[in-house]
């Protein structure tokens, strides 16, 4: 069987960024930035008073340190004032210094009376102006190639007059839950049915993503009925997960499905726990994700490779959870023959494990703000030993 | 003025969570659970099967270890049988195991020939057996109030059965950028003119929380105007974000105007740089922040106070920006009469201040990790000292 490093290896390998989309800027929060941005503007694109007070004239200072107000200029106006000796103009935060002036005194350090300012403290040239192209210069590099646009980065771009932005597309991924079993919450259960709880999971998960979520389906376990869907599914999205359906047993069809589809298997079982029937495949640049139908398994999985995938697909460069290592507070041990990944809440002391570690069990889940990963050959660890953790999204 | 510790505390300590709203469980990823939620069923539902196989009663094995096999059960039957001396039923993962059963024989520890087995393993009582109640009883806890749901989360709530949840409602916001001099990015300049971007930012800001923006405005600086806008949004919204107009130059209009609508200063003005023309204030269990007009220092202020504010409103019980120390890589000098928040990176080595710290500049945000928080008092801090960052959202 196959190892985690194996399986990452091949499927990562095989990845292609998407092509970009042009987006408003108002929409492009969380996307990744597919070309260098340079700006297409300076900014400031004026000499800009950074304070309220009274421009005014290097040169005036070898006489007098009293001046006459002849205008004033509040930000936004098109104003300029040709300053005589002797001459100031009242200037407030962000408007255009006139170009005659060399400085700007603020309002705190003058006395004011009628019509005439006296200054309080000494000049220097430029004070309080902003020039013209100090923050980035016309055609300065303004924001890298994949720069995953925040906040900041946001209000830069509209600070450079940028309304609409080439970003790497994100993945349409639509999910389709399988089982007999599986019935929606809220609906009266008949015996031997469960709560279908893997697409609201996955869906929250790629929600988180800011993902869009093109459609949820439930296929029963009819092979036929399965092949329809997914084949119809396949055209209409970038990324399907399917849950369910994917170990050995008589009514698991989804391995025979992807197979009559065309769907090229990039890994089939994985050495690992939990999640070991896991299939990844691809076809016609579209990635299928077979998931393993117990929840914590599911979201594993999940985690471990189709979020990788669809985080790669939209253009980020450090697409995996975050990996650190951290001081193991409770000893493991664990089977030779394959790799795991152990919900457990890392604290500033270290990493616990978390009880309640059975495939099917969403609540240490639910609780944990890690994944220890433990590689296949990996046996016992004790209290103390450092291990590797793959940190959860929020 | 007012230190940045006394204007938290005040602010801080007048906010209370909002009210619950029930929402549909596939809409509340990123809500905080209301109330505890004990378990409305036990989980597993029946006792179920956890591998495919064969189930066997254990008085069975006294005599013998061949089988018939008189039926199936696969995920999702509503079947039981009477297992009698000698006999098995095939029975698959995730399916209801028979009353009379004891436990699960696997299938690749069998030999079948027609309608016989053989088994080639001993048997244990419950073997892959996943007894109803064993993830969670009925009535016990599930979720404890206060949970940010996450994907595990959902995923659990979905498997009890639970289609709707009571949670914290999230506040609505509402944006009113101020000032003569601001353009919509994409339009044309005119002379003094500059493009408005703190209400991209800050809509880009509340997005990444998930927060509602209602409406975004663009007001020129006229009192009136000012004042029937504000009043307006007031009543719609439960938290409004003013950016400029508060300071007090002769054309900052907020102050004057949220006097007059009676909203009570909760402070106004901070020693701290950026961002000391803050005002907080609240009027009908309303918040509002009226934000410096230089982009840096608002998203400062922005992340400092109204950042908290509305994930406390949202029931979230940690609601600041993460907060740790990290050793300095560059020693900062700073004046003692005001606090000091520095865009920096961290990184594994400690956290390093970053060029372009004027309150007006983007860029040095768009790159930065953290916020260095500098207190009143401190005055030259070393390359290699501690100091306290607070952490962006990614």
């Amino acid at each position: 069987m196959i190892t985690v490093e194996e399986a990452k290896g091949l499927l990562f390998g095989a990845i292609e960024k998407s092509l970009p989309i042009t987006l408003p800027l108002k929409d492009a929060y969380g996307f990744v930035l597919y070309e260098d941005l340079h700006s297409p503007i300076d900014l400031p694109l004026f000499d800009q008073s950074s304070m309220d007070g009274y421009a005014i004239a290097n040169g005036d200072l070898t006489d007098n340190k009293r001046f006459k107000v002849i205008g004033e200029i509040k930000a936004g106006d098109g104003k300029d004032f040709h300053l005589n000796q002797g001459e100031a103009v009242r200037i407030f935060t962000g408007a255009a210094v006139p170009s005659s002036a060399d400085g700007i005194i603020i309002q705190e350090r003058v006395e004011r009376n009628d019509d005439c300012i006296s200054l309080m403290e000494n000049f220097h040239q430029g004070m309080f102006i902003r020039r013209k192209g100090s923050q980035i210069a016309r055609g300065d590099l303004a924001l890298k190639k994949g720069t995953i646009l925040n906040a900041a980065s946001i209000g830069l771009l509209a600070a450079l007059g940028i309304d609409k932005i080439d970003v790497y597309c994100k993945p349409n991924v639509t999910i389709i839950a399988t089982g007999d079993e599986i019935v929606s919450p809220g609906k009266e259960l008949s015996a031997g049915e469960i709560y279908e709880s893997n697409s609201y999971m996955l869906n929250a998960a790629l929600q988180e993503m800011r993902v869009n979520v093109s459609d949820i389906h439930f296929v029963r376990d009819e092979k036929m009925l399965l092949k329809e869907r997914v084949q119809d599914v396949i055209l209409k999205s970038d990324v399907v997960l399917i849950t369910g359906g994917i170990s050995v047993g008589k009514y698991d069809f989804v391995l025979e499905v992807l197979n009559d589809l065309g769907v090229q298997t990039i890994f089939y079982k994985v050495a690992q726990q939990p999640g070991k029937p896991l299939l990844a495949g691809k076809i016609n640049d579209k990635w299928i994700f077979a998931l393993p139908g117990n929840p914590a398994s599911s979201l594993v999985c999940f985690y471990e490779y189709a979020y990788p995938t669809i985080r790669m697909i939209s253009g980020i460069e450090n697409s995996h959870l975050p990996t650190e290592t951290s001081k193991l507070l409770k000893g493991i041990s664990k089977k030779e023959d394959r790799s795991q990944f152990i919900r457990a809440i890392k604290t500033d002391e270290g990493v616990m494990p978390l009880e309640g570690q059975d495939s099917g069990m969403l609540q240490s889940f639910a609780k944990a703000n890690v994944l220890i990963y433990l590689s296949k050959e990996t046996r016992h660890i004790k209290e103390g030993d450092l291990v590797e953790i793959h940190i959860l999204p929020k």
